[in-house]
This record gives C-alpha cells, structure tokens and sequence, in this order.
C-alpha cells in the first residue's frame, strides 16, 4: 500500500490540497499542509473576478498560520482587496502569522479599533510581540483602544527589554497555594473562568508568590483528591528572570529539553510562564543569525519591497568591497613581480579560496560550539580545541599543497609548484590559526562570535595567501 | 537593585556556580545554567588527584544534559576515568544528551548489558535515536540483552526510516474511547500504573483505534465529571503518517505551533505521539543544515578526532579547489591582456568578490524562503520573486559600480574605471540572476537547494566576474 495522506477526518482542510504533486512524491510531504499552490491560485482568481463570497468562504476555512501566508503571496492590491472582504473574520492570530514587513502593510489597512480589539483578544507575549514593532504614536494610538485592564497588563510586557524573557512569556498562568490538595486544585479550575485557554503545569507558590514547585496536570490527574500538591510538585523546575536575553532562555530550553519554565521578577516572584513553543522561534532565529552572521548577510529579506531590501544589503557588500580592496592592496605591491611571471596571477586566486574555504569551516564549528555553549570563551578546553584545529588544518594543507603543487608543476614549472605549494600550507594553517582565535576572542570581548567573524577571517586569509605566494615568489623567483 | 539570580530555593545546583564573572555581566545570562568551568575544574582536579567520592558527588548533583556536557569537556582519559567510578549513578538519559562521537566512546567503556538496561530505561524515541547509530553486530548484542517487550517496542521504532516521524515519536500516550467522560478518564488514569510519566493530551480514538480529537489535560480538568470527551475535543489536529520525513514535521509544528501531534499507521490507526521538544532539535538541525550548506561545511565536527574532522573537510575543499581552478582557467585565457596591463590582476578579485557576496546574500534568502515555504517551487509568486531579486541587483549594481569605477579611474585611469565598472554591473545582476535561478531549479528537481547552491554560484560569479572584466578589458583596452 502506497503511503497516503492520513484518513480524510482527521482533517478539515480545503479539498485540492491532498492530491499527489506531478513529480511523484506522495502529497504529504509536499502539499498536505499549509497553503498550495492550488489555493493560491483559487484565491488569485475569486479577486480577479469579484467573487466576494468566495474568497471569505476560502478564507475562513484556512488556518490562520495558512492565512498569513497566502496573505504574503499575493500582490499589494490583492491583499488589499481580501482584507477589505475578509476584515470581520480575520482571526487576531494571523497577525502574529505574518512577516514584519506584511504585516505593517495590513494593519495599515485597518482602523486603530480594529487593530486595539484584535490585540487585545491574543495573549500577552503575542500582542507585545505585535506592539513592539509599531512607532510611538501608533502604539500610543491602538493602546488608549484597548481595555484598561489588558492595556495594563500589555503595558507592563512592553517594560521589558527587547528580546528578554519579559517579552516572551505569557502573563495567564495557574498559580496554587502549596497547602492544597489535588481536590481543592480541581475545584479551582472548574469554578474559575478567568483561566488560560491552555495550560500544562500548576505553579505551587509560597505566601510571597515565589514559585516553590511545579505539578505537570497529567500528575495532578494520576493521583487521588486527597493527594497534596506540595508532594507532587518537582522543585527541579528552571525559574527565568524577566531581564534574560532570549538567546539565554532558549538554551535552557534546549539544554533541558523543558516544556516550561516560569518567569520571576527580582524578588523572585512568580510573573509569568513561557512555554516551548514560544521559544521554537526563538531558537530558530538564533541558529538563523549565528550562521548567516558567518555569511555576511544581515538578515533574511523576503518580503521586503525591493529598495528596502537594496539597502539592507549594501551593509555587507560595502565589507566586502573594503575587504577585496585591502586584499588588492597587498597585490599591488607585488606588480613587478606579476608583471614578470603572469602565472602568478592566475594561481592566486586558488590560495586565497583555499584559504578562506577553510578557515569558513573553522569558523563556523566555533560559532556553533560558541552558541550552544559547548565551548566557552574562558572554558578549560580551548587549548584543546584550538590545538586540533590546528592539526586539522597542517593535514588537510599537507594533502592539498601536495596535490597542488603537482599539478602546477606541470603546466608552471617545479619552482612555481614548490611556491604554489608552500603559500597553500601557510594559509590553510592561518585559516585554522585564524578560524579559532577570531571566534573566541570576539566572543571574550562579549561581542557576538557570528556578526563578522566570516567576512573578518576571509579578509585575513585573503591577505595572507596573495602576499604568501607573491612574497614567496618574489623571494625565490625572479 | 541589580539583577540577580533565581532566589536560591528555585535551584538544586553545584554551588560557585551562580556567581558573577569577571566581566561585569550579570551571572544569570553566562553561568547560570549549565556546566561552568568552575565546575569542569573541580572535576578535573578531583581526577587528576584520585577522590572518587568527590567525582561521584559532583556527577550526582548535576543534571544529565550537564553531565553529558562535562563528560565532552574532558579528555578521553578522564573520561575513562569517571565513567568507571559513576556507571551505576549514570541516568540514561545521560547518552542522549552526548554527541555522537562522544556517545559512541562512552558506550565503549559500558557492558552490553548495562548499555541494554540504559536504553530499556528510555522512552521509545531515545531508545531508538541510541540505537540507529550503532553498527549492525552491536545493535543486535545490545537487544538481545533488553526485555522482550521494550525489545519489541524499539525494533518496531527502528524499521521506520530515518529521519521520519515514526523515529521521532513516542510510544506511549494515552488513548480513550470516544464515549468516555471526564470521570472515566480521570479514573482510568488513576488506576492505571502503565501510563507515560507526563503527557499533554488525551487522544480520543474510535473503535479501529484511529484518531477522531484530542483533549488538552487542562481542559479535561476544568470540566466536571459528567463531561463528555467528545464534546470537549478538538478535531484540528494534526496527524501525521509515520512515514513523513522530519523535516514535513518540524514545519507543521513550526507553521501551526503544535504542542503534539499524534502518528498514524497507513490505516490511520494512532501509533504514537510526537511532541514538541522532540522537535525542537530537528527545527535547530534543518536550519543548520540549510545554512552550513551555503557557506559550504558538511556538518559540525567538534567532537570528531582530528583526522576524522580532517577528512569531513576534505569533500568541501575538493569543491572549492575545483571551482577556483575553472576560474583560473578563465583568467588563464587573458594572459596576454593581463601581462599588458598589471593593473587588472590587482583589480579582478574585487569585481569576484562583489559578485560572490551580493549571490550569496541572495541565494540564502531564497534557501531560507524555499525551507519555511514561504516561496514553493512551483509558486504563482516565482517570477515576481526573480524580478524583485533583479531590480534589488540592478540598484546596487549601479551604485557600486559607480564608486568603485570612480576610484579606480584615479588610481588606474578612466579606461580601466569604465571597464571595471562595466564588469561590476555585469557581474551583480548576474548573481541576482543565478542566486535565485539556482536554488529554484535544485528544489525543482527535488534536490536540497541548501546543498552545493552556494559552491555552484560563486563558481559562476568567480567565472563570470573574471571572464566580463578581462573580456572588456580585452576588447576596450588593448
């Protein structure tokens, strides 16, 4: 039996999407969830053609998630359009779906009220995630819109520093006095309203509301009305300050495979609690910037009109010219010598790349090591790590240099090839040398071991393999 | 009052590690959590001196994610060492937390059948990530040693291919029938000692125990005992085919923000469950791999031994050893024109690395939108995708085409200037054109466009770059 898409109950989904994709691949893994192409272009013809009830027919049947990404595939005007139609059932969540740059767009499509009552529907962490973003005065606008009391607790959240725990948890938690029973516990919930949609653990909390112990609800359910919460609470749990850095949450996160963790304030009071699938994105972006920190792109751009996107990008092309610039200074100095054997500046290209491959490699395992905090900046280990490096990289250049220099020899001459050989060993040595000490000493310095530590290492290797080999060449050559 | 620490009641941990480092930062964010080289010293120290009943206490206080951690800091020999003296405090859950390459020695240094009892001891998806690793004779002792029905359990889990859902999942959940009330429930759960030790959902199953809804425990707890079941689930979920790749289920729980999602058989029967810190670990290894992909490293090696690091290495530099030598068989072409006029030797490598870069920019955008499907391969949004990427080439382009020509006509006169403008332009919109052209037609063919699409395109802009610049150089300047 073919693999199929699961049993057609177990999902309400618009019909179209499960069937098999022309390439052969079961449909599942292509286009049994989220938006297919197929919607899309539904979505794209019900606007061309007016057919209002259509689309919101269409619309309210995706998920909001789904929502927020046929949003991003549309043109502008389309998008306007389906908002227009669509603006009454627009579930607050697909807000919180949508890219930066879109999601401006459509909020300025709607009116302050609209937008203060969406937010005001979605959970704290989410609507300051919506809020944070805005200027002064649009925030200021949409919050005098919204109800005293979630303004207030919206206001707080925003209190906090960008990309802290603050900003991540949610305020609506399930806080018990350690003297209760499981009874009393169910009871409590079954008589208060005023709970969150959702929630996994009970926080046990002493008279001062500092958290002393978690009871995960399926323990809570295992055992007897007379059980006490107290001897079923774990005190293992990891309490996060508000004030800690994001990155810092999602490691612990990571580090202990946590389903939640809660929030204190500096007194150690129970604030609020995050849980894992707040921190899924988090850890995302943080693997997203390490590495493309070591590309030398600043971030991702999809959705951003095409101008925007220019600039962001000049940033690093501007590096990257001042790097190739210093790199053709240094063969600038050696024009006599090029001038007299043009060899040399068809081989100096593979020096340097060579170079710069390997020591990006270097890079990029230190940075890794550097986020997930298998190496630290002042650990006991580095001499270790910076040692194996370095012998990795004298094999890797022995074998290389050899290869090389052979291959040169034939078409250039032996004295071009031992030269070729010995500037390939220098570099892919510096690259090792280089690749471990920019991490870690940017790291010691408390600077972020991604943000240019590529584009800084491909200019040292850039540099030492054309001054290597020219210098060499003009040593032993002419 | 400065941000402190936790209040030490929330924590059970080594002590010295909450203290503030040298740097000024507060604790909270650098040692916290996690293994301090404070506590590595001490374990060091207290091997290097022989006190087996420091190394045990220190071992016993930590938990295993931190354990694992240590055990990578040290050297083999001390590894050795303190495997031999904590084997019978070791937690299983110790070995999943290892790298691989670690994880493999530290299985060395354990019976068969202490391995056995460790992996029998670990819920199904731990057992089964141990196990895959292992060569075929080692996996067969090691089972052979475990009790029957675990045995079985895991063989199952092992038949489903890598990287899919049925590896990820687990096999215990608690499924009931769709009559049932909360009470029944609530009892059922109560008397019944075989149950996972935490769990999220109930999942409500029909007669051929396929997956109809799914209670979250809180909302079976808020609801009196007469409830029905039925009436309290919610039919959205998402099941997925044991079958899907990893990938597929890292992307539904990103897209969606799944706590769970239960797995079906072919028949759509409910086999397990995945939840979402199973797939936290995926999310982080897919965006890694996209992106390590670009720069062009294999996988992070860090725990590898020198030699075997070495030779993981060597596939990417093969790659760029021949990408660098087509492209000096292009500069080769123009030996005559560069012997005439040096100037273009100094001046090339610029115009290749303002391609390289402005493709890279793009081409990770692309990679980064094709792996969250934000752009599908097959999309109705391709050619406004193409264009804008284009447009954003031609801008930049122009102004650096613009700067660098003017500065290069002062040192080199205008005639090279233009020139090398020309080439700059050239040169950038090609690498808008190839960086999403590239990636496209790989995922297209069903190929990772992650994979090689960097390598590829700056072996194109390197060949384009020195072949438009020596080209025009040829034709203008001679």
């Amino acid at each position: 039996m073919s693999v199929e898409a699961p049993p057609p109950e177990l999902e309400r989904r618009p019909d179209g999407e499960g069937s098999k994709t022309d390439d052969g691949k079961p449909a599942e893994d292509k286009t049994l969830y989220g938006v297919s192409p197929d919607v899309v272009e539904r979505a794209r013809k019900a606007i061309e053609e007016g057919k209002l009830d259509q689309i919101e027919k269409l619309v309210d049947e995706l998920h909001p998630a789904d929502f927020a990404d046929l949003l991003q595939e549309l043109t502008p005007d389309e998008r306007k359009l389906i908002i227009k139609v669509c603006r009454h059932i627009l579930e607050p969540e697909t807000l919180n779906y949508l890219d930066e740059v879109v999601r401006e767009e459509v909020m300025g499509l709607m009116s302050p009220g609209e937008v203060a009552q969406a937010v005001s529907e979605l959970e704290t962490d989410d609507a300051v995630d919506i809020l944070e973003d805005l200027d002064e005065d649009e925030k200021r606008r949409i919050l005098q819109a919204i109800p005293a009391e979630d303004r207030a607790v919206i206001e707080q959240g925003l209190t906090y520093p960008e990309d802290s725990a603050g900003r991540l948890m949610q305020r609506d938690l399930v806080a018990v006095p350690q003297h209760w029973t499981v009874g009393e516990a169910i009871d409590y919930l079954r008589a208060n309203q005023d709970l969150p949609d959702d929630f996994y653990d009970l926080f046990v909390v002493d008279p001062m509301h500092k958290p002393i112990g978690a009871v995960p609800l399926s323990r809570a359910m295992r055992n007897e009305r007379i059980a006490k919460l107290e001897d079923l609470m774990h005190t293992e749990f990891r309490a996060v300050s508000a004030t800690m850095d994001q990155e810092s949450v999602a490691y612990l996160f990571r580090q202990y495979g946590l389903m939640s963790a809660p929030v204190v304030d500096e007194a150690g009071r129970l604030l609020g609690v995050i849980t894992v699938d707040d921190v899924v994105h988090v850890i995302e972006e943080e693997t997203e910037e390490d590495l493309l920190g070591i590309v030398g792109v600043s971030e991702t751009d999809f959705h951003a009109p095409p101008l925007e996107t220019a600039w962001r990008r000049v940033r690093w092309l501007v590096v990257t010219l001042c790097n190739s610039a210093i790199a053709s200074t240094v063969i600038l100095q050696f024009e006599a010598t090029i001038q007299q054997i043009v060899a040399l500046a068809i081989l100096m290209p593979i020096v340097a790349a060579m170079g710069g491959n390997a020591g990006v490699q270097v890079i990029t395992v230190m940075v890794r090591a550097l986020a997930t905090r298998d190496l630290q900046p002042r650990g006991s280990n580095i001499w270790r790590v910076v040692g194996k490096e370095i012998a990795v990289a004298a094999v890797n250049a022995a074998v290389f240099a050899l290869i090389m220099g052979t291959v040169a020899s034939f078409f250039f001459g032996i004295p071009i090839g031992l030269v070729l050989g010995a500037a390939v060993i220098f570099n892919m040595i510096w690259a090792g040398i280089a690749g471990t000490v920019i991490p870690l000493t940017l790291a010691r310095f408390n600077i972020d071991p991604a943000i240019g530590a590529g584009p800084f290492l491909t200019t040292t290797t850039d540099v030492f393999g054309f001054f290597s080999f020219l210098g060499l060449a003009t040593l032993f050559l002419l």
